[in-house]
């Protein structure tokens, strides 16, 4: 893909590089502290409201210039019959959310936002005509102007086969399952015990990149 | 996982060995030349008889002896509409598979067959009990006297976003197509193109993992 924008990923996962990698994005990581402030317990605002105070918060400490800039903010969260499940903070918590998940089929929500700030030129006029009107006249003296944005969530269901004492237990002393929502990686060892999903596998990694990559190719093409 | 068995990857894919490889079993590949025929034009069928030929030809091809094997064959399909895809003879057709799947879903068909020779000792007592009786008198002199077989298939729906022909020329021109069949990698940058599954993710890969490893594990451990 073309690169006319500067692409940016503002999480730290290593597994969310690694799927923006594999579809063939050239892109940067910058992370921003925010306070998570939610306003909804609905797993689906949830992922939506963080992936968006992650993605405003790298914007807002990038100076502005006249590059066009793409922020992706993610956040993603498991949830068992309406309760969300974070990362374990413990062994014995992840060996508890593990004997809930077993047999049994769970959602797995990720919310992402795109935050683009174009720069100058024809990427700015296209981005103004996607807005539905021409572009203001004269950008204000080092300031932006405007900001497109889009916020939207995919969730995929996940289906576990029976899980055995033995087999939490082997799974939990892996170590694989303490940096995870929900205590399990799909993309690992784990496969063993999943049945299977519906939706987007790749957000069940921490990004759906099939919608992400629609919702993007608009503003990047 | 205690190996007490030996465990015979029956395909030269590199992607059915990192999936195995994933789920943590310790095991070889051989791959026998087989000549493949089928008795049905069902995907469920082909693949299962096509698991079940490459499995046996592996396993006839190892001298007989005292140790526990089990031999893993797979195969898989793309089917479309009842129509069986392949690998794409050419860049051409793969272009015309892409433009077939583009913005509809179409099964995937894994086939796995499980060959278990028990060797002697308590894991050939317990294989003689699953078969629901005591173990044969005296096992005929450098000679095998049962195997268990399993197989069975796996089927995950895959839908694709509508594709453009300049996304099917560029994925074409990638070569990340020809290996496969119905010319596409879920794995690699295709995932941008790909709206969800349903069923085993690693099914489209090429093994279904979660399957294999519960259908395996009462022989295993």
């Amino acid at each position: 893909m073309r690169n006319e924008t500067r692409i940016i990923l503002a999480s730290a996962s290593p597994r969310r590089r690694e799927l923006l990698s594999q579809i063939g994005l050239d892109f940067e990581v910058m992370v921003s502290q925010v306070e998570e402030k939610v306003s909804s317990m609905l797993p689906e605002r949830v992922v939506e409201e963080l992936s968006a105070q992650k993605a405003e918060a790298v914007l807002a400490a990038l100076p502005d210039s006249r590059e066009n800039v793409l922020v992706i903010g993610a956040d993603t969260v498991v949830a068992l019959e309406g309760q969300i499940l974070g990362k374990p903070g413990s062994p014995q918590e992840a060996a508890r959310m593990l004997r809930s998940l077993s047999g049994k089929a769970h959602g797995v929500y990720t919310g992402v936002t795109l935050l683009y700030r174009p720069g100058e030129g024809p990427v700015r006029e296209a981005a103004c005509a996607w807005r539905g009107g021409p572009c203001p006249s004269g950008r204000p003296q080092g300031g932006t102007d405007f900001i497109l944005q889009k916020t939207f969530h995919e969730r995929t269901d996940v289906v576990f086969c029976p899980l055995t004492e033995e087999e939490i237990a082997f799974y939990v002393s892996s170590g694989d399952c303490m940096d995870k929502a929900g205590a399990y990686g799909i993309q690992g060892i784990f496969a063993r015990y999943v049945k299977g999903i519906r939706g987007d596998y790749n957000n069940v990694v921490g990004l759906p990149v099939g919608r992400l990559y629609q919702e993007a190719k608009e503003w990047l093409i």
